[in-house]
């Protein structure tokens, strides 16, 4: 069955290459009318009657037992009790991570700054952490524990004083490794509680959940319609599409490596997308020769089947630097260069969401230890966004302060400028601070 | 008819006081379904027919008699020639705002960063300025040279290569101060475009207007719309609501500066919200009288009466720390500090989009030539946002770079974790890379 695997090969000088491309890259998380309007009557259920909506449809859509909102907020003892409950090496690994990515974001985090010039005028920014944040945790088969160190550990390390935890648990079941993760990160709260009725929940606040200033976390597309939703109400992160990685490679990575590299990649859901580019045709044979070697044995072998016919490919270039181009081109979530001296491509690497460098450097291990985060900018969205990061729970406020001379000389500039757009209370309020004109 | 300005007067310690508040900054960016529509039209309309449809809609939406597409790009040497044509304290004073401008927005710049650990593992992040962007400049009555400023040199900070502006330009008409502000910008492409289609041309290109990364500036509700829809396939800015300023006294300030700074947000538009806040009654009452007795002066008298009526509050407080209470929870996107110390109440002060310090910082100094930038976060949403600036114009790749002794320690860590999400590709990828594992 898997013999048959049908494995897309492209070479970058074929006639018909871009066109392929662009329709392989393709992807457009839109959510259709339907979706659209179930979540804004789920939204307005929520934000006008609360706590009542939010059980409801709790039970309705997550076939919840519960039948009052005290049974949807999980204790911190569970948390506890959950972490206390796993394996030692898999709690030692737990932590081990997470103080690793505390390790790293501890770096991100921005400080106050400020000026003063020669007439006594200061300026600057004052950087603060966001009061509280929602985090939200998918549920069933998507539930990682790394997911909520990810989330949750730079809202921590920036100092935001609440971190609020949702989940689904369809039937009532949550999954331990989650809980144990919570724990981990100190979550304040968390309600088993997960859909669109979660968003809005974290977004407006009911009797019981109180509002949140950001959501940040993946979810479904009823997840992600809401959070396009609430947007402005709160701030939310990016909304994720599809995980996707670009391996590039200079023929000397042991083969077996590199197709495992892309079946992780392809194992998370039919729709993830593994790209090999390389300009040494003859291993890309060999990955490919692996590739249909290991692929039975893997126990996601089906999802990762259907992934790589679906949106996979192995792209022959001409040369390092079309890997380049191709590289900027596709922006990817994920890049593996797996090539002998990665540092001296960075300079040229415009967009990708995280570089995994050398042969050595599995995207695996940066997906949950190495210290950076693993929720990335997707389909090409690493043109304009960075990943998850300390300063996504941080925000600042500019300074101004005006030194009666600084002011005498500012606001004779800003009436000029004001006059020019005919704001003239504006021009009259800088004016007022101009020497000559002080009453 | 000014005398029967109706101007709201609250007391903090009323019953109904929260109830109050709440429903004056009750505001709530919303398109109507109507809008919503119209706007996904015309977004098809443009990634489908490209610069035909672009030009059909200019000429329907904004009278301009342009026929093809050519005659909708501003050449350099219009823009040259607007700058040149200014009064010269006009453009002396627009080329002191952006240096000013620049010179604050280079404290910004972010560096790419890394660190090596004991076993050669190196990790970082690396920074890099976006490659192209579009700044959306309204046009009317709103078209304001100092929001080119503000919007376009923290993107030609951070080292954007490409910047493309856009404004509509209703019966072919442009104001040439827009022009000459976006000459002193060094603005790459002038396109004298607007409303949603613009926005669309920006975000999908067209075979003229080319395809950018991110999309900043105001507009209308079209124009709103149009960017949340686009959000995702480029970046964006916030969706600005109506302007407002939160003046809090301590009584000591001339109360005709206060009214007047009160008067420059109010003039804005009807929707803009000018609240001032004190302990002083006696000084509230003396800027109550400012105001009644200066109104009548002003140019924009109508505007500012429809604002402070619609909208505007004098609040009387029990206490300082009762205002900054009343800081934190209006998170106000200008927060004017007229005390004798505003240094000292800084750090009490979580939510604020631009703070002006002290008697002689009035917030029209900021809006134009302190340094600062004037895109501030409105509507509350200084809760989660922050003012643009150059890291909006900057965004980072996570840098992971395993040593091999790096990769044998972390790639247990990760295998452990990989196997207890079940993502046993994970696992096994990151197994290869240790030690005992490798062939």
């Amino acid at each position: 069955m898997t013999d048959s695997l049908d494995l897309r090969r492209l070479v970058a000088s074929a006639a018909d290459f871009d066109a392929t491309l662009d329709a392989l890259l393709a992807w457009e998380g839109v959510s259709n009318d339907q979706v659209q309007g179930r979540v804004e009557q789920i939204i307005d259920r929520i934000r006008h009657q609360g706590d009542a909506a939010l059980v409801q449809l709790t039970q309705e859509l997550d076939r919840h037992p519960a039948t009052e909102m005290s049974a949807l907020e999980v204790p911190q003892s569970a948390l506890e009790a959950a972490f206390h409950g796993l394996p030692a090496p898999r709690r030692a690994a737990l932590e081990a991570a997470a103080k690793r990515v505390t390790a790293y974001h501890q770096r991100q985090k921005q400080d106050s700054w400020s000026y003063t010039e020669a007439d006594g005028t200061m300026l600057g920014q004052q950087v603060m952490p966001l009061d509280r944040v929602g985090v939200y945790v998918p549920g069933g088969k998507a539930a990682y524990p790394s997911s909520v160190l990810m989330n949750a550990l730079p809202a921590a390390v920036a100092g935001v004083k609440e971190i609020i935890m949702v989940a689904p648990a369809p039937g009532g079941e949550l999954n331990p490794l989650v809980l144990a993760a919570a724990w981990l990160c100190k979550v304040d709260r968390f309600f088993a509680i997960g859909g669109a009725q979660a968003v809005a929940a974290l977004a407006y606040g009911t009797e019981t959940v109180p509002r949140v200033d950001k959501i940040v976390g993946p979810g479904n597309i009823y997840v992600a319609t809401a959070k396009r939703a609430v947007f402005g109400q709160v701030g939310i992160d990016m909304i994720a599409g599809p995980s996707e990685i670009l391996v590039v490679g200079d023929g000397q990575t042991n083969p077996d490596w590199i197709a495992m590299d892309l079946f992780s990649q392809a194992e998370h859901d039919e729709e993830a997308q593994s790209i090999l580019v390389s300009w040494d045709a003859s291993w890309l044979d060999q990955v490919e020769a692996s590739i249909r070697r290991l692929l039975p044995t893997m126990e996601r072998a089906e999802i990762i089947r259907a992934s790589l016919e679906a949106r996979g490919a192995l792209i022959q270039v001409d040369s390092p630097e079309q890997a380049i181009e191709m590289i900027n081109r596709i922006a990817p979530e994920h890049l593996e260069l797996s090539v002998a001296d990665p540092h001296s491509w960075l300079p040229q690497i415009r967009h990708a969401g995280a570089i995994f460098m050398g042969r050595y450097t599995a995207e695996a291990i940066g997906d949950y230890c190495a210290g950076p985060n693993h929720v990335l900018p997707t389909s090409g969205t690493a043109r304009f966004s960075s990943p998850l990061g300390v300063y996504d729970f941080q925000k600042r406020s500019s300074l101004i302060f005006c030194s009666p001379e600084g002011a005498d000389h500012l606001g004779r500039i800003a009436a000029e400028l004001a006059e020019g757009e005919s704001l003239t209370a504006h021009a009259q309020s800088a004016r007022y601070r101009v020497r000559e004109a002080q009453p």
